[in-house]
């Protein structure tokens, strides 16, 4: 199995098959940019990663090395074996057009994730309506005892890297993600690799 | 339309319909007793809340009088419009039979809000896989800055109510909670009503 990078231009997506066992790295080359992450089961796409059940079984808002990422059906999806950078959340949905329009007040066409996510899903047989919410790789969601959210530019510096081992045969797709607040303002690409170990 | 309260017997659950601008009540009627809240559009069961596009368009983990829940299409579900108690959240999914396993190291059968809002949602045609992370009403989920969660009981009082104004048709169902330790170690019914008008 390849090492070779591969590379999401800015406010684009990816998706790829990921077999059982296998390692996942996600790259952040340049700093401060968010990357969005879909899995299904690839055997049975009504599996899905689930915010709720990984919060659930995890017992953290945060997630980084040592913690899994469930499914829809309770089952581990993949573990988190390192983390350089150590902030990402499964909080907010993917940015999506309504995103910018109803929260910044934007007109006309944006890039989005959820767009990203769909278009690149589509080949899978997936559609906009079965892309649950994403887990979010460098994203820097600060909330506070009362719940309050706010969104900050990512602390991940050039060449931070989240890696994943996968529980089970998956379908993954990540974003570079497209919206402006949650990137520092700019939009920058997404690296990945596959290998057989680590 | 009916003043009239419904009663949702301990770890059980109802599946029941919500025109545009009808107001659901939904009471604790003896206190420290979650009610697990999941909503469908009644006429494309496709459209579902969403914790994560409620958590982006109202900034906040925690959700009361003021809030909307949102769906995954980025439309306004209900507006909560009343709630004496102040603590529902959107975090966790319903207890499931592999909450019980996992969390509790449970063995054999054990009543579930999973289960519960599948077995009321069948008759509309949903099965399991259909069923999205639920609002949690009375639910008191306690986090930290960072991140870590805990549940503790309620502090719902015997009365509170959170009342809901419907801002689509809508197909609700919502369950007596069935986590031990979610619900101050007992178990209690759930009531609720629809009227036209507050």
């Amino acid at each position: 199995m390849s090492h070779q990078i591969q590379i999401i231009k800015p406010q684009t997506g990816k998706a790829f098959l990921l077999n059982k066992g296998q390692i996942l790295t996600v790259t952040d080359p340049q700093g401060q940019q968010v990357s969005d992450m879909v899995m299904l089961n690839r055997h049975d796409h009504s599996e899905k990663i689930s915010s709720g059940k990984t919060l659930d079984f995890e017992e953290s808002i945060l997630l980084t090395a040592g913690n899994f990422l469930w499914s829809n059906r309770s089952n581990k999806m993949v573990k988190i074996i390192e983390d350089t950078n150590g902030r990402n959340d499964f909080l907010l949905a993917p940015c999506s057009k309504e995103t910018f329009e109803i929260m910044y007040d934007h007109t006309g066409y944006h890039p989005s994730c959820l767009e990203n996510l769909t278009k690149n899903l589509e080949p899978f047989g997936l559609t906009q309506d079965d892309i649950p919410t994403a887990f979010n790789i460098f994203m820097n969601v600060q909330f506070n005892e009362k719940g309050k959210i706010s969104v900050l530019p990512p602390t991940s510096k050039p060449g931070d890297f989240v890696r994943f081992e996968a529980m089970m045969d998956l379908l993954v797709c990540l974003t570079a993600c497209s919206a402006e607040d949650s990137n520092g303002g700019t939009f920058k690409p997404i690296h990945y690799s596959i290998s057989d170990s680590v």
